[in-house]
């Protein structure tokens, strides 16, 4: 067990790697970036091995976890080798300004500081200990804490021994890197004024705790949770009718990696008429898969129990949970069926996320009605679906502006699981989404562990180098000349 | 007094409008806040007069800041018109992404929805009704809620209206803008599920207090407070010897407009044998100013009496405080001397913010010991500023290291009274300077009230404006085409 020494020492060696990290070039870190993607991938099958025991997920789900862990790392190093990300603002010195002289300000984005990353137990790789919190951290300079989840402990120790060899070879400071184990640990981390920014991945019940104590800290800091998602999906007629996979697609996301992705459809809208005995034939050609701890297999099995005890929700593939070796469970798809009336009636039982694969079918009679129930039921969500066709754009405009008003990604066609890391990738959306509106996929999710950093007047050799006339870095810098402000360029004369 | 229902009905009304507003076009919003700053100008002399009435400042220090007042709408009004605030970002379908395969994903900023932005005191303009927060809300296409300053009601109200007519006269929504009054609907309509974001300029106290309400919520927002600061400022021996002005105009940026401005040095470090032989005069050449209202004026006058009376400090100016009419007080600066070791000691005392025309002068024996000392008693500040020359500069820079990482702007030379509104500038720093990292003055202070949403696979006429291909507002749009990523560029290659 870390002491509070301990604990005091580890925070510690993250505050001393900060400053040295940060001021290390953009080239330099996505250098060391590549340096750990190339770790992982050597490791891969060793890697994966141990994921496999200890999480119960599947080689192909882990090989391709593996293959977007490592790749994500190099996305994040080719969104900040060019330091564009730095957003330099140069505004030179302007006696003439129109709100009266104005001085030399040069503003960039700056590392926060030392990040707390809680580790997610149902992404071994992609959100833990190299995953995608912990890339943004890296790419933006902040050094970094990761708490491991105690779902996969050895994997944990081994990633972090790939990811610290790496950042050594990178020549890297030291301690820009540490792993620590155990909730209490890492409560106590969050608490210590020198941890500057916390992420998450996990439920909503842990990152609610989590985020109310860094909220309460004497200097609160931002904590970036993604907390849950019940990604609710809408189908039209016109969708039911043209798609014929649509219920074997919908069971597919449901079941696939045991249902325990927090993009997984909780919900499938279909209209009051629509056939869905596609639904038990599909579900039945799903085998078992072990769910990934003792303790998130126990909280399925309840969840499983509610919802199929519920007034009014009849079983469309009822499933089944298996007690195996370990106290670990296995589970076959379970979904059910209810009406709009039933949902709203039993709200407290069915509008929770059940982690595992369980989904909801909600039959409804209305398709104007849907953007007002959307609002009501789903208000803060990662992802939501439409299947429509064509014809429909008119129907479902309204509904689509209320899934965007509500969710971070709205998806036309297709099925939410699967998040693909790009530049304009969102993976984050209102409360209880996440617990800021950030998104933790995609580069833009480096935002949240930057801030800015004005410089005025500053002699050229005590300025940081993104921010020199010079550009050693050869940054892109944006300049307001003197003189441009002084009209408002064309404004007032347009309008 | 509203009742409850009042407040939902503001509440509702904020949210009805969010829709609508944030569907206009940039350019349409930028000509908005052109016509609110058109009005702001054609009433300023009436609305100066009222402000000197309320407030006590003078007509000279109102003048300017009804100029940039209507100038920083302005600024955002130019920040906004081309779209490029919003960030688009387009990745085209790729089969081929290194991933794996992946979709037409296209990502841009929309607006929060209703913002609610608690105005200041001291700057009845330029942090009032029509100030940053509203021009940067409304910028970003979020309907505001301003709950007015208790210290300049009929001004609020006179603004108020001026706001809403320009809006109006611009086929902006109704609704958009509302005024409130009174402690107790702020605090409610923060609470009320449909505000989606909060900021608010005063007191570390009162935003405190604010920001727990906000992180309580059952559904948490952000919240923008801008809270305390004391502005340290450190000057070399050289620097001294230089500037012959330099305490003359310390004087004059500790006393202008009372004092009471979030970034007025409260604290001034000088070498041990520094002359302090000037502070006295130029103190006396100030006269007495009425601090802006009497509760204001009351915990000024305790405040001073705190650090007059604390152990170790010496009156270098000691200034006064008189009781005038209606209870408002009048004052003339106070400038105290201490030691480092003193400041140490009695830091209970002496480190919280004095708002109104009251310094700190510290001796330090050692400049390499300064960056220790500041971060141990100023973790986060507005503004820190360094006075030095250029032999300083190798002995200065681990000190400007310790400022930025503590402060929101490093000043080197001048004074960080007066805070210029331009693209560049930075307000806002570690807490308790604000609540986020997040800055309220100049342009990039929109981005506090806009997040990402992606649309995924999304037929044309389902899309945003921003998002289409024919781009109808012809908005920036950043395009990753199918193909580039599959070899990370030269990345894998390069290092």
């Amino acid at each position: 067990m870390h002491t509070e020494t301990e604990i005091d020492l580890i925070a510690a060696r993250a505050a001393a790697a900060a400053g040295l990290f940060a001021d290390t070039a953009p080239k330099d870190r996505a250098a060391a970036l590549v340096a750990v993607a190339d770790g992982i991938d050597a490791a891969a099958d060793e890697l994966i091995d141990i994921a496999i025991r200890e999480t119960g997920l599947t080689r192909p789900r882990l090989q391709g976890e593996v293959r977007r862990t490592s790749n994500q790392l190099r996305l994040f190093a080719e969104a900040i080798v060019d330091g564009a990300y730095l957003d330099v603002r140069i505004d030179e010195a302007d006696a003439d300004y129109v709100i009266g002289p104005r001085p030399d300000v040069r503003r960039m984005l700056a590392p926060v500081g030392p990040v707390l990353n809680f580790a997610a137990s149902n992404f071994p790789f992609a959100f833990s200990v190299a995953g995608g919190d912990s890339a943004a951290a890296l790419a933006a300079g902040c050094s970094l804490i990761v708490k491991a989840h105690s779902g996969h402990p050895e994997l944990s120790r081994r990633t972090a021994d790939i990811v610290i060899a790496a950042l050594a070879s990178a020549g890297m400071p030291d301690n820009v890197f540490q792993l620590v184990e155990g909730q209490q640990r890492g409560v106590d981390l969050l608490q210590d004024d020198r941890i500057r920014a916390g992420s998450f991945t996990g439920s909503t019940h842990v990152g609610r705790l989590l985020a109310d104590l860094a909220a309460a800290r004497p200097r609160p800091i931002p904590f970036y949770g993604e907390l849950g998602s019940v990604n609710p999906v809408y189908a039209t007629s016109a969708a039911v009718e043209a798609e014929d996979d649509l219920l074997a697609g919908f069971v597919a996301s449901v079941s696939g990696s045991a249902g325990q992705l927090c993009t997984k459809p909780g919900f499938l809208f279909v209209p009051e008429g629509a056939d869905l005995g596609a639904v038990g034939g599909s579900a039945a050609l799903v085998g078992e898969h072990r769910l990934l701890n003792p303790g998130i297999g126990r909280a399925f099995e309840q969840r499983r129990d509610t919802v199929l005890g519920a007034v009014g929700v009849t079983a469309l593939a009822a499933g089944a949970v298996r007690v195996g070796d370990d106290d670990q469970r296995f589970a076959t798809p379970t979904v059910v069926e209810v009406d709009v009336e039933t949902l709203r009636e039993h709200r407290d039982e069915l509008l929770e996320e059940s982690f595992g694969p369980l989904s909801v079918i909600v039959r409804y009679s209305d398709v104007a009605a849907l953007p007002e129930l959307h609002r009501e039921l789903f208000p803060g969500n990662l992802t939501a679906t439409l299947h429509s066709t064509d014809a429909d754009a008119d129907a479902v405009a309204p509904l689509v502006e209320a899934l965007a008003e509500t969710s971070g990604r709205v998806l036309f066609g297709g099925w939410p699981t699967g998040v693909s890391v790009t530049s304009a990738m969102q993976h984050g959306g209102p409360f209880p989404a996440t617990t800021t509106d950030a998104t933790s996929v995609g580069t833009a999710a480096i935002a949240r562990f930057l801030r800015g950093v004005a410089y005025q007047s500053a002699p050229q050799q005590l300025l940081p180098m993104p921010l020199r006339d010079d550009n050693p870095w050869g940054v892109p810098q944006r300049r307001s000349s003197a003189g441009k402000s002084a009209g408002w360029g064309s404004l007032t004369g347009e309008h």
